[in-house]
């Protein structure tokens, strides 16, 4: 994965002045300690790449340990007109963590207490590096639930979740990210440091500054303490999967559990490509006729999981699947997840790269893109993998692809460019989870308009007019 | 209400050069026709005051029934630097659509459309002068629910709404206006249209323009359409009122509902001095020992509803309290929410004048809060009137005053000066729901920092530089 020469180069190309770096890493490590700041080949390697592929190299590692620490790196960079990129997990799909000129990464892997978890005032207050499943665990441990649930939810803490505002299968009944996030502290990139929120749901006084933050990719401000809300933990979950001859089938299926207010928690869709890879992988046999699966949970009180399941089982009999199957042991669900998550691994053996993208549509839109993406797929040649949640338009578009084979990698850019322009047209998002950083900025103009576009870059001027906040990312 | 000599002198004061607004004027009425646009006496007396109390004449109203007249009354009052002032139902409690430098009041009541409501994905469109409870109507009519519920639904506007970020009793388990807000377009001062969000939840390219202008109180970009999530609508609701011998025995019962996971739709608290002032307005027996009631709203499917309902009651026998009663049917659950309504119009009888603040603090600290304010009434003299929402630490508090007495007013302004600063040592807000306008500008300094003051100004700068958009507001 870490080719020396590509290093090499991103960093001649990441930042010029090596002489200045010296002295500002001098300064770092008098300021921090040894123990906190690194500029060693393995270290600036170990930082350098995330899950998009890229590859930037940094002129040095930062682990912040505290606010004192995060306002000293501030200073320090400011003076020195150093670009500072913080940095959770580092397992972002579009390069928010990159640096990709240079300077300093900061690592919040360190700051990783959950200060607070508060069963009377439903709020728990952590640090950025908690990982989301740390948190999770803590607050389940008291009976209390913290629904975002972003694949990574194992590795990634919640300062990047804030960072890209991250969803989850659960976000069609829970909500995002930022509908968690009640408080934010901060810091400027002019060290000042700024409180935002409150412990409370409602705060109406000054601007959403909050809001502002969440999901800006660590381009305006440093986080340093998230305030998040917490609901009671649903003491009852039941999983289904439900097979169907075409994703069409899925579709009208989905619209009318919706409508039957079955509310449920998850309803993730694989379409043909994604199980065929799936069932090859886990050597599983595919019925002929299976050519989409949708997955449901339904959570909540016991009384209310089963009154929901007796109208979700009304629906399934209308529909007629192919096949279907209930989880109702944690064991049994586990083992519906398992073949939603091996989708990564066994697309991955498809070929050496994956092509990582989270398109929305309007979700009575899906199968229309679905058959659209299909279709360009068998035009251009293409191996593309779609699954996703159905109830909030999310499709996971993976193209495969061999970096080697130019030709190939041509086809993919022409289809992806057709792809994102068709999202726009039906009213939906470049991205629905991971954000825009590095890899969807081409994009970015196929969304927004001249004017929003410019509203963002003088917005960013207000919080970082020196240009030194993770810069290059977003516009 | 209205006192001539008064707008007189408030005109003078709001705009000075008269011959440019004559010009402006026949304009608008060139470009709009003579049916949207009034500068007769009778129109601008009717559109200056709000439910501060507070009045200022306008050169102008408005009345918008497209985007098109949106934008050609923008880019005249730019040509003309008049300023320009959004206006829903003009009943909010803090002077945001008050005309404070004079110029035009652009009211939106004409553009009251339901654009969609849609049982599929979840969501409806409409243009801002949709009158709330309107909308909670219409989803009702196909079983859908939009829960936002401020005491004004009946009159208030979305579009007034989304500027206020406006919240309700329900806010507590179901959040505020801008939890809902999937998508708005705007106008900004620049006469440019922008569109931000989707009709998705999901969306995390960009900054989040969207709920940078929720809450922004008109001050950043004129709002012309709005989509809102929507909910399948609970079937059951229960509602019940809890009497306590004190303040802080609602507090602790209302702790344990919480913790005991009732999930109550509302919580709302009334103190000894509102309970006073119904009681005797609906000429009421009040027992002796009652000096704090609660009440519960339970909602959700009919199972669900068993469910919670039998928790709560378990918490009701160990909280013995001094009384309770039920309501299951409509009727009695519209006799318990009488008392709850009936403060405004009971209090308004104890003094001449009402100073409403919303004052927010974390749950928990409720009784401390509402006991530092009783001191201080006894100290300084005053009548305090208490009530507000118990599950979100909303606490409307009223200093009952006669303008007229120029030492009360004095011990007001010292009062009020005292809660917000206890207010913000709690960690809590200056504003839960009725924004900052004119009212609460003095307080703004206590909450924010000169660094946040300073990051709004510079926002608002981004958006309209000439500072023409409902200025005087917020800072």
């Amino acid at each position: 994965m870490t080719s020396p020469a590509r290093f090499i180069y991103n960093r001649s190309e990441g930042s010029k002045d090596r002489m200045i770096e010296k002295k500002a890493l001098r300064e770092l490590v008098a300021r921090l300690g040894k123990d906190k700041v690194f500029s060693e080949a393995e270290y600036l390697l170990a930082y350098s790449y995330d899950a998009t592929g890229l590859e930037y190299l940094p002129d040095a590692v930062v682990f912040a340990e505290s606010e004192a620490d995060v306002e000293a790196v501030i200073t320090l960079c400011r003076r020195h007109s150093l670009p500072l990129v913080p940095r959770g997990a580092g397992v972002g799909y579009t390069g928010g963590a990159l640096a990709v000129r240079g300077g300093v990464v900061l690592v919040f892997t360190r700051m990783n207490r959950i200060l607070k978890v508060d069963s009377g005032d439903l709020l728990a207050v952590v640090e950025p590096g908690v990982v989301t499943s740390d948190l999770q665990a803590a607050a389940e441990k008291i009976g209390l639930f913290y629904p975002p649930d972003p694949a990574s939810l194992k590795t990634s803490t919640i300062g990047g979740n804030v960072a890209e505002n991250a969803g989850g299968p659960r976000c069609f009944k829970y909500g995002v990210t930022g509908n968690y996030v009640l408080g934010l502290d901060a810091y400027l990139m002019s060290g000042e440091k700024i409180r935002l929120g409150t412990e409370t749901i409602k705060n109406v006084a000054g601007y959403d500054l909050k809001s502002l933050l969440i999901g800006s990719e660590g381009t305006l401000a440093v986080v340093t303490r998230v305030t998040l809300r917490l609901l009671p933990l649903p003491p009852r979950r039941l999983l289904f999967r439900v097979d169907f001859a075409s994703l069409a089938d899925g579709a009208r299926f989905v619209q009318r559990i919706i409508q039957a207010h079955v509310q449920p928690a998850v309803l993730e869709f694989m379409d043909r490509s994604s199980l065929a890879a799936v069932h090859a992988y886990q050597r599983l046999p595919l019925g002929d006729r299976v050519r989409a699966a949708v997955l449901v949970e339904i959570d909540g009180s016991r009384a209310e999981v089963d009154e929901r399941e007796a109208r979700f089982r009304e629906q399934v009999e209308k529909a007629a699947p192919v096949h279907w199957e209930r989880a109702e042991t944690a064991a049994e669900q586990e083992t519906l997840w398992e073949t939603r998550r091996a989708i990564s691994p066994a697309i991955a053996k498809l070929k050496p790269r994956k092509i990582n993208e989270d398109i929305v549509v309007p979700g009575g839109r899906i199968p229309e893109m679905v058959e659209f993406i299909d279709r360009l797929a068998a035009e251009h040649d293409l191996c593309i993998v779609l699954f996703g949640h159905f109830g909030d338009g999310n499709i996971h578009t993976n193209l495969m692809v061999d970096p080697g084979d130019a030709e190939e990698m041509k086809r993919a850019g022409t289809v992806l460019d057709r792809i994102f322009k068709r999202v726009v047209e039906m009213g939906g998002a470049i991205s629905g989870e991971h954000g825009i950083g590095l890899s969807k900025k081409p994009f970015m103009s196929y969304q927004f308009s001249p004017v929003e576009l410019e509203l963002f870059r003088r917005i960013k001027a207000v919080f970082d007019p020196d240009n030194l906040l993770n810069p290059g990312k977003i516009f």
